[in-house]
């Protein structure tokens, strides 16, 4: 950054978050980041309480902030996962993620992060996407959203939002690109060895 | 499985490893086991101590198991990462690991797991793989070994061992097909949308 600023990107988790929703998004920005400090940008992970966190398959994260100590973030990820459910009636989840998403200048989702999104009235009369088995719940919670059931990851600017788990990878090195240079979103995904070859 | 006996694949964590490499196999892994329990097939986390563990990129993950209490894993799944490095000097590690891989009928690694595998010993005269910029140390580490510089991952009957980073959601996949069915890794790719399309 040319005048010294750095900006930041926050990791929402809860509990029963997706462990890859969560992890490869953090794979790829993390290995930005801290191999290209330069570039400005930085990365945590923030729950509301800050305590370890078990995903939605076993796995058990510790976030680095609770919300009230977390840095002020310029770009949003709330990644998928069952968990995502009992958020949907969440007021005081919602509540946080209206505001963070407000200070920031983007608003991203992985897999059904974004059912969470439209429950906060932030895909209002937007072009998003999510999980494919969540595609009419997330058209049913925001009817004015185009779901799109075809996309890897959908940029409206200052929205992006993924289909499910993995496409959280892809969606990240989007955001590189975005956010910094398509060169720089290259050498992660060299770095990260991400010449997909799914054997099934 | 017809007789009722359960299996065990076990993540071995350890300061510094690589998110996507641990967490990769995690997801695929675990939408299989928790998804079909019957299979036949469980799955869990070990650390040497059980304790909070740092990865390489800022991540905390918490290991369900110290390895004292941790059940007896039919397979085993090395991650890689730079925590590597110090563990091809740690006899304690490499003792510890000889003696899983001897209780298994399947050992594994992604990425630089490799690496610890060819320092424990485990890996003469047979063809492997590990990250890109790790292919020279491995060939170096064990002469004997047939270092592959092009596969993805590399099925050696009671060894697999994969690239770098997300290579290791391509060998978990394969491993699904390989201890269950190609139906049923399927499904697993499936559910985790891998259906990968790198933007840059």
């Amino acid at each position: 950054m040319s005048d010294g600023t750095r900006r930041r990107i926050a990791l929402i988790l809860f509990p029963n978050v997706g462990e890859l929703d969560a992890i490869g998004p953090w794979e790829v920005l993390s290995h930005w980041t801290s191999r290209y400090p330069e570039d400005g940008w930085d990365l945590h992970s923030v729950s509301r309480d800050g305590a370890p966190t078990p995903c939605a398959k076993g796995l058990t994260i510790v976030p680095q902030y609770a919300r009230d100590a977390a840095p002020t973030a310029d770009v949003i990820l709330h990644p998928g996962g069952q968990g995502t459910r009992p958020l949907l009636a969440d007021e005081d989840h919602l509540d946080w993620v209206r505001r963070l998403s407000k200070e920031a200048t983007l608003t991203t989702s992985v897999c059904t992060g974004a059912l969470v999104l439209a429950k906060a009235g932030l895909l209002r009369g937007r072009p998003v996407t999510t999980h494919r088995t969540s595609l009419d719940l997330l058209a049913e919670l925001e009817p004015t959203a185009r779901v799109d059931r075809e996309a890897r990851f959908i940029d409206d600017g200052d929205l992006v939002t993924s289909a499910g788990v993995s496409a959280g990878i892809d969606m990240a090195l989007h955001l590189v690109a975005k956010l910094h240079t398509v060169e720089r979103a290259r050498q992660v995904r060299y770095g990260i060895q991400y010449d997909p070859e799914p054997p099934v």
